[in-house]
């Protein structure tokens, strides 16, 4: 049996056309050789925080424990924002304290914040403009090799968590949401989730409509082949998050909906 | 000398702006994680099983014996289309059984399909939209751990195959075929082989014209850089196709065609 | 401890939709599987040759020593252009002789230029398309297995360098120089470094402005959020090169320049 590799994921809005993401992985090797790095997306929509704080909520979990999930969306880099390293019972975050990490905040017991001050980990010389190379990824580094949280910095409790959309409860019988985010198919997720709209005993679910952009949604149903062509329906997602789709086709270009795009729900 | 790790490739229709790669990662590492994740393609037109199954054709047998070959381009996730598992003497193929492993089964001794039913190996709780995360990346996790194919459910031999583009004899001297992918360079690639146009015994090929589009194309030539600029030429692939090319430009926009448009080969 | 893996990196303007990166990745784990592969890009714009060069040169220092670069941006791919090693102190790399390597001859020391001729290291049959697959990756490979660069072929010192973009020196007061790329974020990366705009004492810059598109700009901040909204203004980027940028927008969009824009620069 080997030893396992430590397990380093990135997430970032920098493009995959660009040197960026490859000067990070290499100073991650240049520093552990042992690290395994394993890219999610370098396509998150440029400075955009919630969408990588969303993204990042949908797969973080997944990974073994001991995983070190850098983030990097960044448009205060070389501003006073601080780099921070956060822990968890399973895991530990590396990324800017701009609200990135907003989502982890809300779903994780969170065991410590650090601001990250300890320069002699860095990656000289330390650019103003490129901290994912000279701070995030060398700091990560250190830490699959071992070396103690509390080395990197002071414990803060004062880091920026965003408002992530909240679905508001307008009466008994009506919830006011948003779109959270249309993905690649132009799925429009929605920020219901089964909290929000429960199921009854039988499995149906109690809701009789939901409204987004005019139209009225009836349906429900398990699949995203059960619809006809064309047809718009709700579809618990795979996230949790319930989701307003049509078969092989883009449900947002259907509705014309954006994130952000208001969504209300008629409850039983 | 080091053992080797297991090597699992995945070619899907995910995109690459957002999770869900990187959440069949993580499943994949937290069963297995000595595993070597080699990503192939997340871009996949959205929906098309004939592309998938094309690009699978062109890289799966460059990998070392063992390889598990993930691919997943599933519009069908969550209704009754099964899951499988594809064995032949050197590879191990996971994918839905929707056709997307159809120039597998033509070219490939099959030694065992299985419809995957053993949902103690799924992740949990099971999605019915993403089979990507839930059931084929665990399923490649516990392969690699060395877990016998026949754990996972019965074998099966009704499995779809999909009709891919064949190549039809008009008469001696013509033949029929059509556009079976335009790549990133716009190269053209039919499905014509040399199985369908031979060579002399001077390597001269045996074809008078390849006619696309209304347009004659007489001229064959080596590499893409032996033609005068806009100048469009058939050149035999890489992946064993002939191709309608031009030098560093699309052939594919000078011609106006796209996958599936006829071409007709007049043969000497 | 574990061994170290040997590190290959990846850079081609192959694209991610098409099978060409997964086909490499397989010829370099058949011949040997402990490689660690790590892309950097395949989104080079197609034959942009001198994009490629550019984008080299900004990420292989970064890696550890002995890492393998294999870079493909390969219009003359199967004519006479050689297939090419050079090794420096620290690394070794793969790649037509085309060019692709100019930045890496002006800024490194060269150990060796060998032109790769020793077929029997090649995957076969050797297609006059895809050297990615058949020459480059198969090369890397058995150097990783540790076959010394003797064996691939003979030494060359006439090897392709393309004339990368230099600063012109006017007089004293005025340089001129060129855009050399527009990196994701729509950043105007100049071909002027600190060599050309020296820094005072006192840490300020002794330039006056910078005319590029009909534009002065006089002003210098350190971090892309400095600026106003919409407001232009220089920065000396992460990797050595003056950018004229815009907070969270697209300076590029803006200014309406391109890469090979003139960029003229009156110093103090």
């Amino acid at each position: 049996m080997q030893e396992k590799r430590p397990i380093v994921t990135l997430l970032t809005d920098y493009g995959t056309k660009e040197h960026f993401v490859g000067a990070m992985k290499g100073v991650l090797l240049e520093i552990n050789p042992q690290v395994d790095i394993i890219d999610i997306s370098h396509e998150i929509a440029s400075h955009d925080i919630l969408e990588g704080a969303f993204t990042l909520s949908c797969y973080h979990n997944y990974f073994p424990h001991h995983t070190i999930h850098i983030a990097v969306v960044d448009p205060g880099v070389g501003t006073r924002r601080r780099p921070i390293i956060v822990s968890t019972e399973n895991y530990t975050y590396i990324a800017p304290d701009n609200g990135l990490l907003s989502f982890v905040y809300e779903t994780e017991p969170i065991s410590r914040v650090i601001h990250i001050t300890a320069e002699h980990f860095f990656h000289k010389p330390v650019s103003r403009t490129f901290h994912g190379r000279d701070i995030f990824a060398p700091v990560a580094a250190w830490i699959s090799k071992g070396i103690e949280l509390v080395q990197f910095g002071e414990e803060i409790t004062d880091y920026v968590k965003l408002s992530t959309p909240k679905v508001r409860i307008v009466d008994a019988k009506l919830v006011q949401g948003v779109v959270l985010h249309i993905d690649k198919f132009g799925n429009v997720v929605t920020n219901f989730t089964e909290r929000n709209i429960p199921h009854a005993e039988t499995d149906e679910l109690l809701f009789e409509k939901f409204i987004v952009a005019n139209r009225e949604i009836t349906e429900k149903k398990e699949a995203y082949e059960e619809g006809s062509p064309k047809e718009v329906f709700v579809i618990l997602g795979s996230s949790g998050y319930y989701e307003i789709v049509t078969s092989r086709g883009s449900a947002a270009a259907l509705l014309g909906v954006r994130r952000g795009s208001e969504v209300t729900v008629a409850l039983k």
